[in-house]
């Protein structure tokens, strides 16, 4: 578990970036030392002596039996090699992977692996001039190991290699996982597809389906097809197509956990069945965000004959041990508001409603143990008197999983790791669920599992769901997988910013769809503006977007401005990241940069207006276009005060305040996430000034 | 049929749009005269007094009984209308449809559509500043009558709005298709919908499948299972899939006609059915663009068996009334060498291989008929004694077609509309398949059904393939179904670039794939100066490709620089335009203008050759890289010599083919679309100079 690979020197971002849309890769250092972009890293990698050269007659073979996820994994392996370097292999590698003797490339795994939490996902890769070996003790390592060999190609003058190099790699966590949310907004098949594409890879092992909700009942049952008649608006998986994707998921070696969010969280289901509510009917879709009142009924026996066919049907459906029943968000009021339950509480002498739902989850996961699975549900779900192969997902944080790990149980944390909150990547990675200080002795470590990235889609479409996910899923995936001790953060947006590229041949969409939304945004218009102010705009985090004047629905546009802009800007990133160095050792030279930059966004409403006046979609932009066109001169000022040793102007903190709140203003709803390090330009004068005690006025 | 709309004034490319990636919207004119981007143009389309504005309160409703078609196209143009204004609609769209009597726009037809050809397609829409009306005497006319209102869509300092129009529409061909090839390289289900989505975007109304090949068999048999189990490397589609699909083109208003090609492009069948050929077997998919010589065995009696039972299966899975069979390109070669076939050939006193095919698809015409369908294929099949409810798809031409229509056959056109190979959309757009001169009489000229767009997939992915439909279909989707007399080549160009963006919203790929294998070709690094070069080059035309030195086969990688090149450079375009322009009045200003451009061309190679260095699959586009940057500098000294009066250097001409040739000896293989425009700047001088007769040499 320790980290035995030798870590390579990095370079830091030059300001020449800034204008790249994408990261530049680091050329290949000395032999030995190459600057790989492997992630997550692995848990041992020593680099040695020569290069692998990769050419059109490279063969790929399996040695012993070679089943069907180690063989569709060799394919996609070869597929997107040929596509990276334009190389015409020879082989063909769709029906035949050629004879063990005569290839180059060699895996072999002993077994296939289970698709089950602790199943062996390890593998090792021994590549020497002459070959690569790949081998694991099941086929799952083999899908892991290729994915590794890929993030390690790379080109010098002689033409595309792999270096040479030994990896004994394992995952730390056994149980790491992305929840998809195809309920708020309906995901298609090819989306669900290319995030489990995603998913391999960064060697996450879990997609766990979230598949009905107040707002779609998103699944097919054959035994009561009018759930979905009723409850999805005609957007639901038919069990094909779940079929299909589980076989998808499972050639990447990857669970599908289903979850059916129950007692709460079901309006949909009322839709066809309103006499399993705890209220009154007739229900339909809610197309609204809130958290429903419509709750099962737990006192009506008929539920629970009716939950116990329904979940009978997704057991055969679904092949993974567990299945999530939600269990969150229950507001009781439909409980406290049905006098038969009231009833049914004192019959059974259920104290409250936490008794009640306890009770109702007992029942259920009786059904589920009936037929085979195992239960998982949000922290709520957590009593005492459950049996302790049940697992608690945790979205409260890392002391509520904790108290389940001390009572016994299994679990995995999601707190932290809420993807859809558009926080950064690094506060994901920092987030740790299993840090050595945690109050926990070693057999109740052994019980957090691991974590998942959760990806609800209130505010997100088939067009901007990659973009929230990926690159920073990638960052968690680290987090699950790597030695606990791989937290260097600048590093980890290094090889971040080189995946995000490579995770586009997979499909995914992170990237590519800002500027077709701003093509749309601008209605054919040149976007060149509008991306050198979508580069520094972020969303607003958390749930702030809800407290902006609009009330969102399952039916609003998602195609604004604050949709195009990446969860995260990395122009404003590398921005702060020279601001640092700048203000570490103030220079012509690093200011020179600087203001290229500054510059470009002083003028920005001189080139927005004219769209803006095109395209009143754009009209809440004017002031973000504004603000950081205040904030861009007072930090150019800034810099001249600070190169000159003149000291700042009187107004500056007043002036910047008022940009401040004018960006704040904006019903974009996003926020200038260069701010930040201009304030500490501008306090940097402030505070200089207050060391030479003088009180000239910088110009600019 | 006569085009009685006012065509509005349109403006001319404006050079300093060369650096935007799309085109400008003009702004709206005058009142009653808008610059409107309808494409394919309506029939018969006035402009009248007035806005119709859109805003939250819209709603939308059905008069009279609205069925499924109706209603999710009503469904789908709220939700792209909202897409493009950033509306938060209070309507609820998906469950409900507004009643009539409070609805601002208001959709009435008659009845369903059927899904055959000739069925009435007409729609009249009505717009007035309060009410927009849309009515058809069939739902397939609200389908395009959506897609017309959502091209009018417009803006002013008001906000959004619709101008006030009357317009009385109807397709000038019955027969408006785009062949799909989904055997040469698989596209998957998500390829064919957004396909679809395009295609209903231009109001075209057949997906031709191309489903059996050579390379693969691309669709579940359920009678014949071995079919796809050893034909399709496992890339096929469920008939699951396939109604799934059916379903979403019918909802689109768009007939799917699959085609099953025999006897010849059927290795893949054999790979299960050997017996079933005319040669010894074993077979196996071919990878290789071949023409193979297996063949069905027309002396073979299971074969007509072994057929009947397939296309019965098909004829139940399929509704339209037709099925291609394809029936190109059969050598013979395994018809001549085998001694049943030729003593069967004898024995029914078929001369040759052409009447043996002819009597074999007269055996499969009678199996087509018993199963209700009607048979279509290519030029081939035309004998004279094929009952006349088949139909011919002409690959030959016009005169092929005229032929099959004087012998009483109907029939399409398809030469011409080979998107596949890369040619303008200006060639396809001008490719009408019944001119006024065509030498036909009037009941021969009704037998001309239409035309198709053919996308053959040797050399296309899903990555790319709907750069290479996208937007010139929309170019043949005019010629089938505006009146003949619309034929404005600068005017289509105008609104092809803006269609071009308001395809994207459907998920096409063809602009926003570029940048993304422009990111994969760097590695991540800075994609700048390969968009420059990208920009101005094309893809080799026609079949050239094949000859450039590399074996392409279904392995091939497509991910180079080529293939990343649109099929036609609208960079280049706009140059060729500026240079006519400015050799029509040489001038400055103009002169400034182009300056610009070639300087960057110039400095090209400087850019270029890091990045090649890194990434050795860049390395074949070096030569393309030195070509265009002499290119530019002979420009530049043909301006500069023109402006001043200077005559041409004597060794201009010299140096001009050295580049071309340089250009063409590029293994990329593509070509420089600027070359044509640059040679005739050139020449222009070389003519000034000889009308001059002087012998000054030019100095830039």
């Amino acid at each position: 578990m320790t980290p035995v690979f030798r870590r390579p020197a990095h370079r830091c971002a030059a300001i020449a970036f800034f204008f790249s849309t994408v990261f530049v890769l680091s050329p290949a250092a000395q032999v030995q030392e190459f600057s790989h972009h492997t992630l997550p890293v692995p848990a041992g990698l020593t680099f040695t002596e020569g290069k692998f050269r990769v050419n059109e007659a490279m063969l790929v073979g399996g040695l012993g039996p070679v089943g069907s996820r180690a063989r569709t994994a060799a394919v996609r392996f070869m597929e997107r090699l040929a596509g990276r370097t334009g190389l015409f292999f020879r082989q063909d590698y769709l029906t035949a992977l050629e004879r063990p003797e005569n290839s180059s490339v060699l895996f072999k795994s002993e077994r296939a692996g289970d698709l089950r939490p602790g199943e062996d996902e390890s593998y090792a890769v021994t590549i020497s001039p002459d070959r690569i070996l790949l081998a694991a003790p099941t086929d799952l390592g083999i899908v892991h190991g290729f994915e590794t060999i890929l993030q390690l190609l790379d080109a010098d003058e002689d033409g595309y290699f792999v270096p040479c190099v030994q990896i004994d790699d394992r995952p730390r966590f056994v149980w790491r996982g992305l929840l998809l949310d195809s309920c708020r907004h309906f995901m298609p098949v090819d989306v669900v597809k290319r995030n489990l594409d995603g998913l391999a890879a960064v060697k996450m092992n879990v997609l766990h389906w979230h598949l009905t909700e107040d707002q779609g009942f998103r699944v097919e049952s054959r035994v009561f097809p009018r759930l979905q008649e009723m409850g999805s608006d005609g957007l639901f998986y038919t069990q094909a197509q779940i079929r299909d994707i589980i076989q998808y998921a499972s050639d990447r070696g990857i669970r599908v956990m289903p979850e059916f969010d129950i007692p709460g969280h079901s309006t949909s289901w009322f839709a066809a069945y309103p006499e399993y509510a705890s209220g009154p009917g007739p229900y339909q879709v809610e197309r609204k965000w809130v958290v429903g009142d419509p709750t099962f009924n737990p006192a009506n026996p008929h539920v629970y004959a009716f939950l116990d066919k329904f979940f009978e049907e997704m057991a055969g459906l679904f092949p993974d041990p567990y299945v999530h029943i939600g269990g969150d968000e229950n507001n009781g009021r439909q409980w406290d508001a049905n006098p038969d339950i009231r009833r049914f509480k004192a019959e059974k002498k259920l104290p409250d409603n936490a008794a009640l739902q306890a009770y109702f989850n007992r029942r259920i996961q009786q059904l589920l143990t009936k037929h085979g699975k195992k239960m998982m549900g949000w922290d709520e779900i957590l009593q005492p008197d459950l049996p302790r192969d049940i697992a608690i997902q945790s979205w409260r944080g890392r002391e509520s999983l904790y108290e389940s790990a001390r009572r016994g149980f299994s679990g995995l944390l999601s707190n932290g790791y809420y993807v859809d909150l558009c926080q950064s990547a690094e506060f994901h990675y920092l987030n740790d669920p299993l840090p050595d200080d945690a109050p926990l002795d070693e057999i109740q470590r052994r019980r957090i599992l691991g974590g998942e990235a959760t990806m609800w889609s209130e505010l997100v479409t088939p067009e901007t769901v990659d973009s929230r996910v990926w690159p920073r899923t990638a960052a968690i995936a680290e987090r699950l997988w790597s030695p606990a001790g791989v937290r260097d953060v600048d590093d980890m947006y290094r090889r971040l910013d080189v995946l995000s590229v490579e995770l586009e041949e997979l499909g995914l969409t992170h990237l590519k769809n800002q500027d077709m939304m701003l093509r749309r945004l601008t209605g054919g218009r040149d976007i060149g503006p509008l991306k050198t102010l979508v580069d520094v705009v972020q969303p607003l985090q958390g749930y702030k977007r809800h407290n902006q004047g609009l009330t969102y629905t399952q039916l609003s546009p998602l195609t604004r401005l604050v949709d195009a802009a990446a969860p995260e800007s990395r122009t404003a990133r590398r921005f702060r990241r020279a601001v640092e160095e700048f203000l570490a050792s103030p220079n012509p030279a690093a200011a020179e940069d600087l203001e290229l930059l500054l510059r470009r966004w002083k003028d920005i409403p001189d080139a927005l207006t004219p769209l803006i006046r095109e395209s009143p979609v754009l009209a809440e932009i004017a002031p973000l276009s504004e603000a950081l066109s205040t904030m861009a001169a007072l930090a150019l000022r800034a810099l001249e005060a600070l190169l000159s040793g003149a000291p700042g102007d009187q107004n500056w903190p007043e002036d910047l305040g008022k940009a401040l709140d004018a960006a704040r203003a904006s019903k974009a709803p996003a926020e200038l996430a260069v701010a930040a390090p201009v304030e500490k330009l501008v306090k940097a004068v402030l505070l200089k000034k207050g060391e030479a005690g003088r009180d000239r006025r910088g110009q600019y």
